[in-house]
């Protein structure tokens, strides 16, 4: 962790590269859908990851993790209470720790337990704008299992009213992705909509959030993540004839990301709210 | 779902239309081995997955679902009560669903919920030989772990029988593939021997089947997606040099499919029992 | 099983057809994150790979099965029954067993587990340096979650005294792997660094170390499978931009590896302790 980091692409280039220096070590509490894409996101950025969620021992291994993501793609009553444990050690300790709420408003258990988390102190939580709106208790979120059904535009304000009220960086990713703190808002423009026909991909950035949280302070760090993850998609779609090779060529954007390239294909622009 | 759907190139064709029009949810119950390639599958195919299997939740999300899969690869007592819960659910609401019933016959215990399952009246069992062999009770059924031993041809009468007790659309996949209601039989020619080379293909064809099952009748639906995912799967071996590169191509092929390419990579021809 | 099996390429060579003529059924219990490529190394290979992990069956799949492995990359307590369970079965028949410690070290409950299993009497252990080390009960043995923080060389000498307690095959991989029965030592050069940057390429080693302890005796079989896979490896970075297509590449390599390449991409060399 660091004081101010700048939110603009200089300031994510310069967050990237100590990612890349610093190879957090990062404990993921995430879904068996994405997590091998996960972990191979992170490795291709330079990050060290691991994937633990036994009760027994995610204390221990939270203690000795830079930081944590918890992603509640596939729960189970097990699942839950090591995440409620590894997120208050991570809390304890001063680590930062992630929540992607996947899914939050498709049955009564998910969202219950998507809010329980939100309130045990997240650094940043990232989703989609069904799932904020549904975090939020935003009458209407909608959703269709796990995609959205309403714009990310339509979420600014429930996600800066979540983060008033959580104390936590709020990501809402769509065509365009906006993260606030409730006092500024960060519009970030990159990735492909060839991404949502890959899975795990939303759940793999989360990951890639946890490693920049590491390195960073939550607002710079999630819009750093939004932006290296986006504009490494936005080249290996370019590469693609179908969502088949995405995964692979995103990783292989992530392993090659430079200035240059992240310039080339995102855009970072904020603004007070 | 709809009344009757012709099963020949065309009716296949038509039906791959409505996934991609109505993007069916379909919710999956399936093993660890095969979840990210089977999400892959239904999203390059056009319809929305999503993996969810804790009894907390399962109900809820079934109702919220255009169809179900139930795979039984990784099975264990939590997962086998959620699948109880969700098939009985989807029963009671109309909704499809598709049972594979993976290694059925490699142990005792796989055997005995496998035909508990097919019990509680599935739309569709997809299998290979030795599977559909064992859990309709034959002689000698064979299979070496989740592969099977018998030839899909052998298992054709047995099929038969086994969609006149289950009341389900039996599919028996090896090299040539073969579905029944036990008073037509449809003969679907598509696919690529390197097929059996890449994990969870035949995990993946059942998901993309339970997508089919939500757009049309059993049979139709059966038929159809394996001759669009047989076809997808043929186009895609012609550009691999080896396994590796097949579950990319593959999706890839899923996403560009349409019926000049289908007519080319599949044949269907049915008959009377 | 066989009697001597040579320690050198054209030992490793004759390993090699050997698990493509038998195609040994391999029993895995292994960990989320690296089941899928584990399973498609298996299958590039030529072996017949199966995930089984309730309690209820593992004993009976045990018993088809060829040979097992076990790997602790995402323990929880259930699975960890699970494993003594085949564990001690597979010896009881005299199958062989694999133990990939898997993060060992890095928290109590996770080294306590592996120090447990390897009293199982596994064939062969297999893990990086640091894993090794923390299992032998060395002091300063380090570790960052899953990734070594020591080199294979410096974990040698513990390496053979574990062999020597544990009367199994030990194989440090690194830089160079070493393996040994605490009298003789291989060392094998083949890989290449960008197989640290894709996830459970370790795990898939330690499964196609299982497929060839179906087919040779410990000390051969673990040789043969480093050279094999570190050579497909080799090969398969070669063609790689970035560690994105790694998985799919090696799938390739393994599937169409012959003697010349494994010539070119691998080296053996043995010495007494």
């Amino acid at each position: 962790m660091t004081t101010d980091n700048p939110i603009d692409l200089a300031g994510s280039a310069a967050l990237l590269a100590r990612v890349r220096q610093q190879q957090p070590l990062v404990h993921n509490i995430t879904n068996y859908v994405a997590m091998t894409i996960s972990a191979n996101a992170l490795l291709a950025l330079g990050a060290s990851p691991a994937m633990v969620h036994a009760a027994q021992e995610v204390e221990d291994f939270t203690s000795i993790a830079s930081s944590l993501l918890i992603n509640i793609g596939t729960l189970s009553p097990a699942w839950v209470d090591a995440m409620r444990l590894a997120a208050r050690r991570a809390v304890q300790l001063g680590k930062p720790w992630v929540l992607d709420p996947v899914g939050c408003g498709a049955t009564p258990y998910r969202t219950a337990i998507a809010a329980e988390l939100a309130g045990l102190k997240p650094a940043i939580i990232r989703g989609n704008a069904s799932e904020i709106m549904s975090l939020a208790g935003a009458a209407g979120a909608g959703g269709k299992g796990v995609d959205s059904t309403a714009s990310s535009e339509a979420a600014i304000a429930i996600a800066a009213s979540l983060a008033e009220r959580s104390g936590a960086v709020v990501a809402v990713t769509g065509a365009i992705d906006y993260v606030t703190d409730a006092r500024t808002l960060v519009a970030v423009d990159s990735g492909d909509p060839l991404m949502t026909r890959s899975t795990g991909l939303g759940c793999a950035l989360s990951a890639t959030t946890a490693a920049f949280a590491a390195v960073g302070t939550p607002l710079a760090a999630a819009s750093a993540a939004l932006a290296v993850y986006g504009a490494a998609g936005r080249s290996a779609a370019r590469s693609c004839k179908g969502p088949g090779q995405l995964p692979a060529q995103l990783c292989d954007a992530l392993y090659g990301l430079d200035g240059a390239l992240l310039a080339r294909d995102a855009r970072i622009t904020t603004r007070k709210l």
